[in-house]
């Protein structure tokens, strides 16, 4: 299903409507986490996540006709912003469904990139009727946040862009948060066939820990009304992305809330960059196991950086 | 005093010690400002501002002896933290004058470096004193924050970068906030000797514009007790850096502290950085005066990132 191939396809499809984002570095953390980290900076692509990457991949891998009835999602976070932008660069029509109650600032941001929102009872079975309808209605097609492998070839050409940095050495840990399972999954992949070397590390909130215990227990365990402030980490992995985070992965560490601001403060304090609070955890988990780490090249994906910034939580 | 090759051998000399920092964009701030502009990130540089850069080549620019003298400053800001790094890379000592009043993480910051820290009134005439001290009693070389040609040629190393970057067309405009002047001055001269059709603009607070009065008046008038949130920027020009800026700029344009707040949040919100007040106004003077800069390649030199969180001004 995921090849080296399809992923290095995948990174040359999207990649005049993407950043190569830049990897920044901080003498200040390092010394603080006793390792050398590399931060590969999502929150400066495009609508400020790395989402792009996969939404993009998974609408242009469509032919010209299905790319022509448009595309649909339900979405309150990032994915939506990333469908709503790739389907305008694709010169089509997008279809958004968003809960009544999702951040106005959210709805208007996924509407200044031309999409249609539709806004529904924030529950699963509204969220899928409504869906259901749109999809009979126009004929659009559904791009899943994460179950779906086109969306996870796109998000692992972000560590495929960290592997092939020149100015990078071989990466002893590469750690990104998970929530659905997309980016953790791209990152497996794409270390699997780029870095084969580099241990592959994830974090989870404890309070969202559903990878965590599908991991341990090798079974996927659904997470069940999960409260962090990490709000792009409450999705619980899919069958797909179970099955390869179970394959590849080396540990998953689980933060605490307090763990996971702490750790959003060092990165704007010290690496002078807004990243959201799931951008956090992977620092957060090393923070908390600095012996595992210690003296090693570790990168860590900056997952996004939108926030509301008149809701800080420090 | 500065030619093209002093600023190419700065350069060289301080290459290993600082970052070429990179350059952002951001479509959605050039929607709003109506133009395209390329922010040069000295947020990401060492110590978190453009300030290590001059201060680097002025202690660099010393014979061996002199530099085993150590280095004396007075500031409470980035220049103090610049001045530290600088000596502790020379393996040399650092003597920095600070206000008794100046807040704990800044006097922090410069001791981290290795700095002996000697607090004093917060006062122009407790500071020359202070400093003729231990000037007299160290043998120790005083570096001026700005009015030095080594400081200058150093901060000229940061448009030239920016020149010189590959990815960047041609620039009609560069825009640097103006306090005492250094970074200001070094920009004009890397202007005339890299990219001379570039035409160079300054920005300042109304509340501490004394570089726009003396540069419209033609003399050197100071500032008194200036009261701006551009902390960095209450400084006034000295004779070196007034006699190059009134030369090379076309124009200084002042702006407003809820001005300069605006921008900084858009900076923020949009780009994704932590960046200081000062770092604002270049940005502020172009959304203000959007009619002279529309359709226009514009690089915008963001100063710094030091800031205290727990006091973000919107």
């Amino acid at each position: 299903m995921i090849s080296k191939e399809k992923i290095e396809r995948a990174h040359k499809r999207i990649s005049k409507g993407i950043h190569n984002t830049p990897v920044l570095t901080s003498q200040s953390i390092d010394k603080i986490s006793g390792c050398r980290i590399y931060f590969k900076c999502e929150n400066f692509q495009k609508i400020g996540a790395f989402k792009m990457r996969g939404a993009l991949n998974a609408i242009l891998s469509f032919d010209k006709k299905d790319i022509e009835k448009g595309f649909v999602t339900h979405s309150s976070g990032n994915h939506a912003q990333a469908v709503a932008l790739s389907s305008k660069i694709c010169n089509t029509k997008s279809y958004i469904i968003m809960p009544k109650d999702a951040p106005k600032i959210k709805i208007e941001a996924v509407k200044s990139y031309g999409a249609e929102v539709i806004l529904c009872e924030n529950n699963e079975r509204a969220r899928i009727s409504q869906c259901n309808k749109i999809l009979e209605r126009t004929g659009a097609n559904f791009i899943h946040p994460y179950d779906n492998y086109d969306v996870i070839l796109g998000q692992a050409t972000c560590a495929k862009e960290l592997y092939e940095d020149k100015n990078i050495p071989r990466l002893d840990n590469i750690i990104c948060p998970v929530g659905g399972g997309g980016l953790a999954s791209g990152t497996i992949k794409a270390t699997e066939f780029f870095s084969p070397e580099t241990k592959v590390v994830l974090s989870e909130p404890e309070n969202a820990s559903d990878a965590h215990d599908s991991f341990n227990q090798k079974k996927l365990i659904p997470v069940k009304n999960p409260n962090t402030i990490a709000d792009g980490l409450k999705t619980s992995l899919s069958k797909k992305t179970f099955n390869i985070i179970v394959s590849g992965t080396e540990e998953i560490i689980t933060v605490s809330e307090a763990e996971i601001i702490n750790s959003m403060k060092i990165i704007w304090e010290r690496l002078k960059v807004i990243c959201e609070p799931s951008c956090s955890l992977p620092l957060a988990a090393i923070l908390k196991n600095k012996s595992k780490f210690r003296n090693k090249s570790v990168g860590i994906i900056l997952t996004g950086g939108n926030i509301d910034l008149s809701n800080i939580p420090f």
